[in-house]
């Protein structure tokens, strides 16, 4: 998968992954009104606004992007309807050719989880049979657990030429609290992406492996730092945007192959007709805003990344 | 929450909790067939085969114990149909009494925290309406992303009463990778034990913060330290019984009040049944064998206690 991620980056120049993160807030009225007349003020309604959402939004940029990044609180708030409408995204994003990084953030003792890594990337066995559950492409995990609670993961990604994204520096403003702390002169985050460079030299796919790493881009100078330490770990980069990260400061998570990062964006891109810059094509085409915003971040981090050449 | 926590801890003399994490392997042969014969080898008949499995475990438990502790994985990795067994099993003991730890060690930026936490704990706003979700009473949080991704937690913990057991160390092999390295001198789950006591501070039961902290049985010198750090934190421990943690190991994780922890055991009691100590009961009587397993822990505990008065 690891691979493919690679060329489709290439093939379509940009190393974007769009996040499928869908507060209610950012579901236009028309949408929102249409599920709650059909299923009432209910989850059930919560959960088919979202949906409805997603499929216009990705409708609107699949063609554009290699991938897409579904954060699971954005489903799981809404129960079970919720984990119904992840499911319905994971698969719709499928059929639409778009690589899913399922933003899970799990990770557990040993036994549990490979629970998650079999409902997440794997299979499940039940009676005489393998199913396969969520089925996303790579999966989001914490590291704090240490090896037991990632090597459960890693296995299925071997098996299932699946991939994940360990946790090493978050894009949040208090992600320093315990990640920058220093540990033998270098911060534990160090120490964190040094361990996802070895779980990840079992894990190799052609150029790069399939254990990546989350490296904020509201900390572009440790996003260098950590380039460097763990050269064959791709790194998703969250941030972009909403969140601070501006595209030139994003070039040095990048190798010189113009590959290894992938930069999300969520809000930008699903509530960009929020957005002054987009708000010209109005709430009922909220998809189309969605798809300017796509192609202006890839001209905005294709320029950065051109420049810096 | 924390102060029915206490109540029921002191009136059933029971500082115990069943973990719910009902891994197929555990299910009878005659519960799964049943349930496969309604829904095939599917997702669905899996989910029914861990749900019957559950009922009749709370059956035979729910007046020994103040709480369970249902681990998310067990289910999720049955998809759509795992998060409504779930679900159900949520509800189900809440109608017996009993309280409910939701372990899905969740954590994530602000605004993610902040929808784990509504779906979770709190309430999620549907148009005019506010609905209660998974509806937990609480939630074990991964301190990974720091404060940013707690405060949303404490924040519905107020509001609802409910309160959270933060990861600070937990009971796995390779914990120590990353919880036991030094910062000036002291280890990492020490400061974040600190962090989790000062969270604590500000949600105040009678006696106990609401914020908790999971500190595993298997590492008892560990949980001597933790609990003089935390004084005011009740302390949730996993690992007793099958992961090797023994009674006596942990009466340093009380405080002199007899209170400030609960013991976990999750395949010790509900797989009881096939230990050598309970196989008398047969794969038929699961539920007798985990209720004896249950009173056997009770004692165990309240024993080990009771000598080291």
């Amino acid at each position: 998968m690891i691979n493919r991620l690679c060329e489709k980056i290439k093939e379509l120049k940009a190393p974007v992954v769009v996040g499928l993160d869908p507060m209610l807030s950012y579901v236009p009225e028309q949408v929102q009104k249409k599920s709650f007349a059909e299923y009432g003020e209910t989850l059930e309604g919560a959960a088919d606004a979202i949906w409805q959402f997603n499929k216009e939004i990705v409708d609107s940029i699949c063609d554009l992007i290699p991938a897409v990044k579904p954060q699971s609180a954005m489903y799981e708030q809404f129960g079970v309807p919720g984990v119904a409408a992840y499911k319905k995204t994971v698969d719709y994003c499928h059929e639409k050719g778009l690589i899913v990084i399922g933003d899970v953030k799990r990770g557990d003792i040993g036994s549990t989880s490979a629970a998650y890594a079999a409902g997440h990337l794997g299979k499940v066995q039940v009676g005489g049979k393998k199913l396969s559950v969520f089925d996303e492409d790579f999966a989001t995990v914490n590291p704090y657990l240490g090896t037991d609670g990632i090597k459960p993961f890693a296995d299925v990604c071997r098996e299932e030429h699946k991939g994940l994204f360990i946790l090493v520096k978050t894009s949040n403003p208090s992600s320093g609290e315990f990640q920058d702390r220093l540990i033998d002169g270098r911060p534990l985050y160090e120490w964190v992406g040094e361990k996802v460079a070895q779980w990840g030299a079992d894990c190799m796919g052609d150029s790069y492996s399939y254990i990546g790493a989350v490296v904020g881009a509201t900390y572009p100078e440790m996003g260098k730092v950590l380039r460097k330490l763990m050269p064959k770990s791709f790194i998703l980069v969250p941030g972009y945007g909403a969140q601070g990260g501006k595209a030139e400061d994003l070039v040095h998570y990048f190798n010189e192959d113009g590959l290894g990062a992938i930069v999300n964006s969520s809000r930008g891109i699903i509530a960009a007709y929020k957005k002054e810059a987009y708000e010209k094509f109005g709430p009922e085409h909220f998809g189309e805003a969605a798809r300017q915003a796509t192609l202006d971040m890839i001209v905005d981090i294709g320029g950065a990344l051109e420049r810096a050449k």
